[in-house]
């Protein structure tokens, strides 16, 4: 089971987690992962589902946020125009995402058949890190079925974290990274969530600090930041696609606060959807109906992003254990720098 | 009167246009001009109002889209942030920006004492091109007063286009140009229109083309385009923010059917909005319902857009007779070009 | 060979073209095809090298500009951070960027070894249009090797344009498009070029424009607006990332020339490159110098980019024949309806 | 005298400070202030020149990064397009920015008669924080000749700090806030520095989170974040404006430090510029040769960026007094509650 921050009596941040501390505290929000340890391959495949149903059918409403844009996802171009999400988003390593795209692709298909015949074509969309120091990354050793086992995986509940899917052969801040998640309860409306999943593969060893003040070391060396990270938000709160590019920004805020500069070397790209408002691929009405949150009320939406996507890669550090990989090449656990400090 | 196209057997596209052929076919807009005629002045200030009441506390949802940024417009940033209009606006010439921002805010804050106060400030929004070949821009001529009494001025109904307001001594395309209007009907959700305002000042001499064809001469040397195009869009179709911005973009497409290339020295900048989803400033509701299009009509008001624009454009130059201006700098009409083809 | 505007009497603008009046009259760049066509199937790829070395090593300055979102190009992100191009361009069918993309990371890989080893990841560059009517595209018939066969196609010199490559089943205003070229010439710093390859898949019947202002019909009828435009400009005149991003806008105006508003079901998008100022990818010094245009300058390249992209356009209408694609569906020749219009 | 972060036994990040730990460490550039204290009247008018010639001239080459926009600066359409500033940069009141801009129009026309004649108009670049709290910003008490006296006071070495200029009325995450400066030496090319001044006026009080883990309180309600925060980043380093758009990007992170998640209500804008490649409005040449910075070398730029910001924005805490202004509001110094915690 996922380690967290308040395991360790850390805390980021005012705002109440949902009952998983997770993305899945999105009603509707599933996670699945599919996982490659094997040798000098350790890499893998996540999904986040915004719902249960046909994505291409009932679009979500989503935004995109570059942070900084040495990253290699595709799908982003169509999601900042039309404002919507079609397809589940996947995660993997940064040499996979052609082989994740078409995995996408081809599921599209099979549920929709009118793709690219009587309809328009899919928009997959598909981040990546690179686990190039742990994964053997020049063997593309994720293929469609990989995919697919992570999409067949996905479930709400409880997320798996840390050395998991996309996360396996993460590193952050020097220590073992990888699949991170975390939750905000939002006060507005009767009741909605603000969850976030991260794939952590950022930072330069030494210059991670902790919600407390202190600066765990890793035994790596300092060098450059050469990671990414992908972050995607999900909430529940019905929002415009200004209103969550507006969020997706935050995700920048979270990560500045851990001690990241968005290294040049690091794709930090942040997704935002919101379960709200669907849209529905054959719409028959010229005018549609909507909700929109009240402007004014949107800082606790921004909060929840910030200190959401801030715990949400602590947690990734936190879940995951030390790692050997490729070239038995090793990654403490942030876990246990913080066991040692409390003896 | 205004002359426009049709009364040259041109036509710019193939959509219905509205009764007044003008940007107030947009139920609730007005226009209104103050003209500065006087020697070497030969500037002025023209005022589009989205509507007829307190536009701080009933905002318009909106946004802009730059074709090309070498202008001094002041008031996008917020527009781009939160998708909507607060105050009417400007057009004048371009080293007169700074007096009409603060004839908006003194206008804002009488009509709303509570600015800067008891809630926040304003954003004034104001447009500009160069009009210092025909006028000495360098008198800043224009005053507080001026604007005012272009906002004093505003009303529905017919549009006096031309040589008025800041249009008195703008240039295109070797031409007199000035302000010009156009519309289109939108068959939507129970008939709607799209209406254009256009301050033309851009395009080298010798680059127009009619719409059937016929290139134009002006009489002036080609030499660099140095004008700026400004261009407002209207519609009463409820939309987003990102449908706006959408839309906007087309106006770049008008201006292209006539010839040009946005030029480096060309501020060429679109501002659009809805009348149909109102932003209350004093909301007190979480969660707002709106009106959004069915992103797959959108067509219709792109094409509307990408027409209006580039009628607008020839419609500002029909209505604007042959000028002398400072220094004895002469522009001919197109008007009288055409006039002479018939004959 | 490719039939041209000028072989009908039509022309775009009043600049020279190069040699080839092609992409490759950039000294360097390359164009290859691999074309499939096969029943159902109608389909390619296309590659555009900046130059005929390892362009990881030797990256080419680089800019994108988004005209319509609506589309899935791969790369853009960091082509956009970085300013630099790394791989050749693949242009291709929707479906298969992914693909595409492996087949350029393991080429990338086979030069370059130390890519997610030693260094880091690649960047692939993938852009596509919907063949959709004319191709089985569910078929997904693209494999990695035909990807490799475009490339190991490319050459110097003459483009073959048309129905050919990644244009094999493209359409274009109702009638067959495809892949098109066209170049000017620039008179700056001792002569230089502006280049421009287009896979055109876009327009809705109807709309189309030719530069003399008649108004081709391809007996299809007008429907949606569902295609999309990749537009490459290539040029040698040294150009930071900001200035070929202004060169990239441009290619709308050349666009909507032809009578588009950039469709909203429609993927347009311009990559621009310069092979005027490489970027090392192992560079030592801390300061590198480089040239960059006068700014005072840059009209003559909007103009290019403007021209050769419009007259790209219909060279790849007035080179590809008439075609039956999937299920029968046929699309007229513009080249037989202007040579029934010489009748 | 101005306190700073290192009276306090703080420090912000790792790298060294320049001579003056301000943004006049940058060869050049010079800072002034008007400032207005009289009964409701607390405001002003802060000037930084990139250099002590005629920018008009020798422009700077510049770029901006809208972290929120919640702001009404005037300039920034420009300097995207063109990538670079021309004339000195103004922060003051948001209700004053008219007035601003028009006096820098004015003295741009008296150093350069040729604007608006013989060449074209000019941008001028103003910034701004509603001071409304401390001031009666209704009064629009900023007059032309106040930003003439900034301008005048303008000179290198020594920045006055806290509350005077533009920072006279502001207040920071409840404490009084104000004008800020820290710079950080760049190891590159020979010895360059990065310099950052601030108009600090945002966060919410409680928020704020000090280097070393503290939480300082400052008596005041929660209450939204209203406020804003102006950035203003100089370097000697050659840069590109792409690359001075990634390091502005990075005041975000330094921002973010402090505890804030960049507030829905607050204008968080940097401009950054480098005094290391000027541009001649006068250039004669086709072709410019200019230096650009080793890609892989920004992250110093970057780090520099976020701790320079973090230390100014404090600097501007620790070198504000408490301040009582318009209707009896008070303000608590930053440095008081540091001294009253030391003993």
């Amino acid at each position: 089971m996922a380690s967290t921050v308040s395991d360790f009596g850390l805390s980021c941040g005012i705002l109440p987690a949902g009952a998983h501390n997770a993305i899945t505290d999105v009603p509707g929000v599933r996670v699945g992962h599919c996982t490659l340890r094997n040798g000098d391959t350790n890499t893998g495949v996540t999904a986040i589902l915004p719902h249960g149903g046909n994505l291409f059918r009932k679009k979500v409403t989503a935004a995109s946020h570059v942070i900084n844009g040495f990253g290699k996802t595709i799908g982003l171009t169509q999601v900042q125009e039309l404002g919507s999400i079609e397809t589940p988003v996947l995660l993997t390593n940064t040499l996979s995402v052609g082989t994740c795209a078409t995995a996408l692709i081809r599921d599209a298909i099979r549920q929709n058949p009118d793709i690219g015949r009587s309809t328009g074509t899919v928009n997959p969309l598909v981040g990546e890190c690179n686990d190039g120091p742990l994964n053997d990354i020049q063997a593309l050793a994720i293929s469609e079925e990989h995919a697919l086992a992570a999409l067949a995986d996905a479930h709400e509940g409880e997320v798996e974290q840390g050395n998991v899917g996309a996360g396996t052969g993460m590193t952050c801040f020097g220590f073992k990274g990888g699949i991170g998640s975390a939750s905000r309860r939002i006060a507005l409306g009767g009741g909605h969530h603000l969850g976030v999943l991260v794939l952590s593969n950022f930072g330069r060893p030494g210059d991670l600090v902790l919600p407390d003040g202190r600066r765990p070391t890793s035994g790596q060396p300092a060098g450059d930041e050469r990671g990414s990270v992908m972050i995607v938000l999900a909430t529940d709160v019905p929002l415009e696609h200004r209103q969550l590019e507006r969020v997706a920004r935050r995700a920048g805020a979270g990560i500045a606060r851990l001690g990241s500069f968005w290294g040049h070397g690091s794709g930090d790209i942040a997704i935002a959807f919101s379960t709200g408002n669907l849209v529905d691929h054959d719409e028959s009405r010229d005018l549609v109906p909507l909700l929109a949150l009240n402007e004014a009320r949107i800082d606790i939406l921004f909060r929840a992003a910030a200190e959401a996507t801030q715990e949400a890669v602590l947690n990734s550090m936190l879940s995951a254990e030390a790692f050997t990989g490729r070239a038995g090449k090793h990654r403490a656990s942030l876990a246990d720098w913080l066991r040692d400090q409390q003896r």
